[in-house]
């Protein structure tokens, strides 16, 4: 039997989503107790890797699982022996071709940016910029990030994989008491995307380059060019849609 | 020279406020810190403990000082030795009668509970309840708190101080996208008083008491009576006023 669970977890004390010898991540953490109640290995597919010390108010994985027992057991087992920082929203069975990865529709990651005093009680969940932006011309920006475009430009340096062209389907930067907020939701994004896209649009807001700087950066398709990699706390993955 | 700082840490890295040998409070935090910029031991008074797990985004404190130093360069040297969980928000030369405990004139504390679903980011600054409450029933008890009252029913069963009496000048509940938020303004409070007035808040809204039992409890000043205490990581000291 098929299973996909959706989750949220506090990315602060996780090495990333992905398993990684000998460091502590999501996937491991869940891998451990599903295999505990299944008396049996389990290994979970997630939609997507979240990076070290980024959090997840929604993320799903799918699992293949033998063990006969009821959805709501299947929840409260989990929740019952996985640690606090982790937590499963919901357990469903779905069919033997569901995908989570595959079958990803759209992604929406948010990104938090306090302008205001150093909080140190949401230092893992917004990046503490401290400082006044000019949110007027990061809101004129990120619109030139909407589309289909070659992020060549906004990828990791150790990614090596050929393919970099994205959709964006919609991005916005939003302003309360003091916090900037950057929602991008896509199809798909590649490594570091997310966080160069934001490190760019705060190099914008300090006014060191103008909104349209964004479209010839994208144009340039060169990796040096924004690899401004903003901090990994202000980052939280929202939504999966299939 | 006296000195009043004003700070902001979270609550769930420390063993409370106060020190104590051999475990990780705020005070020993800042005195290490200011001893060492000092190059002689700072011993420092809060306007007031946190018990461990309470976080504060407004404490105060003063202490004696004789390094010749600006009130700049102090705030900057402290931030940038003290870890990450702490913030020194403002540093005041102040006169040397000032002092940050007998002088307190309001203290403003903010009780967080989560009614929605767990919610592993936030686990250490809300009570993850996650179960509806009659919030109007808690709005209605709440006002029984204010005003003069010996809170002997709402003491620590170890606190052996004589005088429960208290004021509290206003008291309120809030409700808002799930999270109710808990309002206490007092000249001061008595150890786990307001833990324990939440405690039996929560009874109120899970319809086990009704709202007048409070104005009950406080009358029978007896402290078997409503030692209820609601856990430490809802609770922030939001404000100290002189």
């Amino acid at each position: 039997m098929r299973y996909k669970i959706t989750f949220s977890y506090d990315g602060s004390g996780f090495h990333g989503f992905q398993k990684q010898n000998g460091k502590r991540t999501v996937q491991e953490e869940i891998e451990k107790v599903l295999s505990s109640v299944n008396d049996a290995p389990v290994k979970i597919i997630g939609a997507g890797r979240t990076d070290s010390g980024v959090s997840a108010t929604f993320q799903v994985a799918h699992f293949d699982f033998d063990k006969d027992i009821t959805l709501y057991k299947l929840k409260s087992a989990l929740n019952s022996y996985l640690p606090n920082d982790i937590y499963i929203k919901k357990v469903e069975e779905v069919s033997n071709d569901f995908h989570a990865r595959y079958m990803v529709k759209l992604k929406t990651y948010e990104y938090k940016i306090n302008t205001l005093e150093y909080n140190p009680i949401h230092r893992n969940q917004e990046f503490q910029y401290c400082k006044t932006l000019n949110v007027d011309k990061m809101k004129e920006a990120v619109k030139y990030f909407v589309g289909v475009h070659d992020f060549t430009s906004f990828a990791s340096a150790q990614d090596k994989r050929e393919d970099k062209v994205r959709e964006i389907v919609s991005a916005k930067v939003l302003f309360k008491d003091g916090i900037i907020t950057i929602v991008f939701k896509g199809k798909g994004f590649i490594k570091y995307q997310v966080r160069n896209m934001v490190g760019m649009l705060i190099k914008i807001g300090e006014g060191k380059y103008e909104p349209t700087c964004i479209k010839t950066i994208l144009d340039e398709k060169d990796r040096t060019k924004a690899s401004i990699n903003a901090p990994a706390e202000g980052l939280t993955l929202v939504k999966i849609e299939y």
